[in-house]
């Protein structure tokens, strides 16, 4: 009755975990949430006054399907700026509802059914969903604590097949916290010019911006044989509003247009005009630094707490606000670890097995909380670890 | 390159209309709009200050994925309201960002490779889209002007066969305006009782509300084995904002969550706030009211001058804000005519090839416009009309 490519989908178990949290809430108990990928900042004032203009104005119907040119040009000129490129010409900027329906449309419209997509494991808990839908094939690679979970090179260029048909990669990425490095980029976009099979590049780019060492590159500075995605979720606080894009080669704008306009018509309005605040107005800048100030502290308090209660981390990550810490100390099955820290400590994390069998063992922390919640989060779970 | 489930989607000429129009638009033209399906009223008063207080109160962050508890639970209410049902339970209504992802979700779940879904020619442009998508056979029906386009019952069970797993509905319909008769929707729903694969009825019911001679009815008063689509768009003018749902089986529920997760993560936390007022705030009813009543003018008027002008109108529609108007006349290519109309009078107007084979032949005239713009896009035909 249910499709296999419905019912073969793994359920989010981050969302269960959030879900059941939100029960015990409802039944009256305080739960600290680590579990969410989600920042806890408000929206920045400009772009809220941006949206609620919008409002006032009757900026209240569809636009045009692939986004308002005034949202495009910001987008191009924000990564032209960002990453001292040429900026990618407004058309090839296609605006969408969040950035998982940008990965849905573009999967569908490049990966057909048995082809390959190479990615991390663990990864994105989401990505191989979106592979596996489509009757594609997710083609995971592990990767390790010892060397901070970046790609390794040999095991990429021994994964493509004559099916390969693009490699997926994250910096910084979800779960890990990992940001590539150049160098390591540029071999991966190598690797994917002289394959036979010429896979795109999808880099998945949601958490630049949230770098506290070195910086984070986008795969427009190596190769044009890439699609970028990347939304306004994270760095803007923006989650709610549900607005991402990608950024795709000319000949890809209008199968992927077909698309959008059939299954999304067009992206919120309202969201659109927001978003272009978040990229033009000079408040932002100064809300969003001081954002990513206080991850910056956030993250040293955290890996020292979780250090201290005993979670293994090899290599301290730099970006996004994560960390991907090893458990295995108290338990090799995460999702019965979670499920116990939250019914019995009340605090909500993520299993590591939410993002790829190599995750086992491991539990995500987010940062993505104030100090305070974080303190009363690692000191309800030292109690826990202590009495079990 | 491209896949051919996306390669092989038709374009949706009226979007290619209005992108024309546009671009003759910013070259300094003026361009009268009947080709679109969108209210070109400004979205009520009280549900713009309720999306605009939740910003203020940064209600802006993912919601549960199946929607906010208020909202599902308002829905339950409006139905059980409007139809004298028994109230649908909230945990079976799903939120999405407007009502085609819900088709896309419901149509994923249930549609497999080679299933059939029975829909009528002429339909919504997308329908069937989402059904070759997935691989599966939109199954069409013809329907003909000189009964007002009703779905024929004889036609439907003809097409009926093993792999049969829906019959899709739509009433008020796009394009034709038609209501379905509660006989017939009862017809309908013991059809798809009896026959041996059992095939659910998606009801889109999006155009609920805008009915101006009898009342539009809710599958769920005649059957449990059914989905209804529904959103915000039409009836309350939030086209923008990206608000839709969709009611299932209680079984249902959990598959479609997890490709909601997956895909979606949640719909707009403000789009909800603000479709919470649309469904409560007392000034709404009346605001829809007056809405109801420019349409009600607007049709009449549009009927009267598309007959005097020549175009054949055999019933006349009485739901949504369309009238399918046969050109038969004046040219068998409706696509050739609409781009005439659009290059020569300066008049938008869908081709009736867009919503299937059999709608070949008809214009598509949305009266979502003013008395003043329709008047003088007629008059611009007319023109038009005399000089070709």
């Amino acid at each position: 009755m249910i499709c296999d490519r419905v019912g073969g989908m793994k359920p989010f178990l981050a969302m269960d975990i959030l879900e059941r949290a939100q029960e015990l809430e409802r039944a009256g108990e305080h739960v600290i949430h680590l579990e969410l990928g989600e920042p806890d900042f408000d929206t920045p004032q400009a772009i809220k006054e941006a949206g609620i203009a919008a409002i006032r104005q009757g900026d209240t119907h569809y636009t045009h399907s692939l986004g308002t040119s005034q949202l495009r040009e910001a987008i191009s000129e924000h990564y032209a700026r960002a990453y001292h490129i040429d900026p990618p010409h407004p058309d090839r900027v296609l605006i969408t509802s969040g950035s998982s329906p940008a990965f849905l449309v573009a999967m569908s419209t490049l990966l057909g059914s048995g082809d390959e997509l190479i990615l991390s494991d663990p990864h994105y808990a989401c990505h191989p969903n979106f592979v596996s839908y489509l009757g594609a094939v997710p083609r995971t690679i592990p990767v390790f604590e010892d060397d901070g979970f970046q790609y390794r090179l040999d095991d990429i260029r021994a994964a493509l097949t004559a099916r390969t048909r693009a490699i997926l990669i994250n910096s910084p990425a979800n779960p890990t916290g990992t940001l590539l490095s150049p160098e390591r980029m540029a071999e991966i976009a190598q690797v994917a010019a002289t394959a036979p099979s010429r896979p795109w590049i999808f880099s998945d780019e949601i958490y630049h911006g949230l770098v506290y060492q070195g910086r984070a590159r986008s795969i427009l500075e190596f190769t044009d044989h890439c699609l970028v995605f990347n939304g306004f979720s994270k760095l803007f606080a923006m989650t709610g509003w549900r607005l991402g894009y990608v950024i795709v080669p000319r000949d890809l704008v209008r199968p992927m247009q077909t698309m959008l306009q059939n299954f999304f018509i067009s992206a919120s309005s309202l969201a659109q005009a927001a978003a272009y605040a978040a990229l033009t107005d000079p408040t932002v800048r100064a809300d969003v630094a001081a954002m990513v100030r206080h991850y910056r502290e956030r993250r040293l308090f955290m890996l020292a707490g979780l250090r201290e209660l005993g979670f293994g981390i090899a290599v301290e990550p730099t970006g996004a606000f994560y960390v991907f810490a090893n458990a295995g100390r108290f338990s090799g099955d995460s999702n019965r670890l979670a499920r116990d820290i939250l019914e019995e400590a009340k605090v909500g994390v993520a299993p590591g097995v939410d993002f790829g069998p190599h995750g086992e063992g491991y539990l995500r922390f987010s940062y993505a909380n104030s100090l305070e919640n974080i303190g009363e989060g690692l000191r309800r779970i030292r109690e826990y670890l202590a009495r079990r």
